[in-house]
């Protein structure tokens, strides 16, 4: 069946490094490339954090680069309350990179990260006048207009972009401030971007982007290169059919309202797009038993001096990566931390534990048979009020009532739950099921 | 395959007509009792307009009798000047009952219809104390709050209704105020409510609910009887989950905003639900070539003095009851006054004509087989805002993702519509498809 070329695009994030790790067991998946872009972390975070987890997988040779640095909306971004909630303000629950790790030079667009991973773009001024109407405003927190109530920037990001007036990061060392790379304004795309553009060109179909974050950067390399978007097959994590949102409004999806303009560009743009979405990801549940697993598996594999127990059915998988011990505690403290959150901020809901978002669409980019979807042309609501909808909205496009031709995406409104969570646990612990 | 028997419960409303209509041609559905209830008009107009479309479809032993006056919440109704745009201030494009028309003297529920029709139930005094907090308001203007800026009466019926100070109607040899049928407060069900109760009692899932309207009647019927939850067989016209809204917030559907809180208790009964939104009426669009073939076929049916024409194939059918000409003609009258009207209000996604809301949920009563639907556990959202959604939504309930025994709705989200408009079209015509 051939290997499986994919792209990633993360705003790593808890959820983002296991869908990484559930990849890492493929030896048949082939990562081409991962993009880190704003989302649950800003773009500097998540470009450091998405290497720092294939460090830690052991995936030395995938390339990480950075995407857009704000929604297509804004001109900068400030990862708010409920991502540092989820997430930790370092996206990886307290268990990121310490501040001296630095990137390896490998990595193919490390000269553009510094080392800190914090810098926040915030060049807030001037931008082009032809661009001041199509913005809805300069900076999102958390996908919200800084003047939105709903606003709630986490301590550490706010602090840290907001220090002073010249928007400096919290190293004094490193003042200064940059252009926003938002690509509205910059005639440069972000490497992540061009990365897309080249790639899917290259290998049309036969590469699928998976997209964990917002939907900025596919929006971008749409924008900027309309023949990809024949050849561009798409999954993505994000938005909501027939449940509702994990928004303040429970409507809207949390990677959706970052830049609902975006995803109602890609919706619209006639690429093959899955949508993996509530609907399915919060049927999905990672409880306790299953980390306690990777724990058990981590200590197994250390008494045998790191090499896979005999015993172990791993042993004779040749179509599985085995993840060393340190990886293993590493996705079991992340875990955990995103189990502890989700039951506390919805007991009932989660009492079984953490939604695998992204997992589920990086699993559903390898085998499309874990879902089923409904194939219907759909809209991203931009505003809210009468005759609008709700800002952040994923619902079918009235336009595909009346025009047979309209783009449909693929949304997955079943999912066999108990097979994906089963063997995601399974793989990663080391284990065929 | 035995006959279907039916209960009708109908705001009547053009399109409800038009499912009569339909009904009518079958002669192996059995209806058993029409229910008019408020919601497109006032519930004794739609009783009256109930009786009227009986006897032009010479349906004269179907009883018919009074549902609910007002939503569950709300003591008084109005209708409002949505539905005055798309069914006229009568209910029925103008071609409605003369004021000198008399319901007949057969039907079940005549005595306590007065023969004007317009009588509006409007006592917003003295709720009984234990109420008052489980009430919203008193009174609903087409589902919004009498206070809510949605609001928005019909001139005819809102000049009807509060005249004076003593909520008169406009005849003043009727002078009365009498007390709110809200279940709620009534000690005595409306006689419709009561009909349903009995007859699911008697029959079982052999008989078939068809509610195009607001669901206050089988909430009511369910709150006083919740023995019929386990038998009762509703086919529901009203929600959509994966469409937008045709209510001002683009969320709401019309049957849905009257009583949001009766179609959450309905969802929850256990009863066996389908559910036919927007989803798919929006797919069944009549235009304005079905409507000249009626009146072809009415005159044609003339010219042959009334009888069948020997080489219309109905000629033939014995499964198949035709219709006057002056029914046709009636039908294609209100069914052209609706196409004109959803034209003017949305020119691109009525292009086609008008949705058959109702007929479609009448034909699925019959013939499952023209819709797909997802079986899942929903919800009526009745608040808007902040951690609520939006008053009016119907989506899925989260409760069914972690509860496996939580009451499902049969939601359809694929019709064929292509097929069923033509059955429509030929079923009225007189032409067996």
């Amino acid at each position: 069946m051939g290997s499986h070329k994919l792209i990633l695009d993360m705003d790593t994030g808890i959820d983002d490094a296991l869908a990484l790790a559930y990849l890492a067991t493929f030896n048949d998946a082939e990562l081409l490339g991962a993009i880190g872009t704003y989302g649950n972390v800003a773009t500097d975070m998540a470009v450091r954090n998405t290497a720092y987890v294939l460090e830690l997988l052991e995936l030395h040779d995938v390339p990480v680069m950075r995407g857009s640095q704000a929604p297509s909306w804004a001109a900068a971004f400030i990862p708010d309350a409920g991502c540092a909630q989820f997430h930790g303000t370092d996206g990886l629950g307290g268990f990121g990179p310490s501040a001296d790790w630095h990137m390896p030079g490998s990595m193919s667009d490390s000269p553009k990260t510094d080392a800190y991973g914090h810098r926040q773009e915030c060049r807030i001024a001037d931008p082009p006048e032809t661009d001041v109407h199509a913005i809805r405003s300069l900076i999102s927190v958390g996908g919200y207009d800084v003047h939105d109530p709903h606003a709630n920037p986490a301590v550490d990001s706010f602090s840290l972009s907001f220090a002073s007036d010249q928007c400096e990061t919290h190293d004094d060392s490193r003042n200064r401030t940059t252009a926003t790379a938002d690509v509205r304004y910059s005639p440069a795309l972000p490497a992540g971007v061009q990365f897309i553009i080249d790639t899917v060109r290259r290998y049309g179909n036969d590469v699928t982007v998976v997209a964990t974050g917002p939907l900025t950067d596919i929006d971008a390399a749409l924008q900027a290169a309309p023949d990809i978007a024949g050849k561009l097959r798409l999954v993505m994590m994000g938005g909501t059919l027939t449940q509702e949102g994990n928004c303040w409004d429970l409507t809207a999806e949390t990677n959706i309202i970052q830049d609902p303009e975006a995803a109602n560009r890609v919706f619209h743009s006639g690429a093959d797009i899955t949508m993996v979405g509530l609907d399915v990801t919060h049927q999905c549940l990672l409880g306790g038993e299953a980390t306690q697993r990777w724990r058990n598996a981590a200590a197994l594999s250390e008494q045998s001096n790191g090499a896979i127990p005999v015993d172990s059915p791993a042993h004779s998988a040749t179509s599985q990566h085995a993840l060393s011990p340190r990886a293993l505690r590493f996705l079991a403290d992340i875990a955990d931390f995103s189990i502890a959150a989700n039951l506390k901020a919805d007991a009932r809901l989660f009492s079984a534990g953490m939604p695998l978002h992204d997992p589920l669409a990086a699993a559903v980019a390898l085998d499309q048979t874990l879902v089923s979807c409904i194939d219907l042309p759909m809209k991203v609501e931009t505003q809210t009020g009468d005759f609008h909808g709700t800002r952040g909205r994923t619902i079918g496009d009235p336009e595909g009532l009346i025009d047979p031709l309209a783009p449909r995406v693929h949304v997955a409104l079943r999912v066999d739950a108990e097979r994906f969570v089963s063997e995601f646990t399974a793989r990663i612990g080391g284990i065929l099921g």
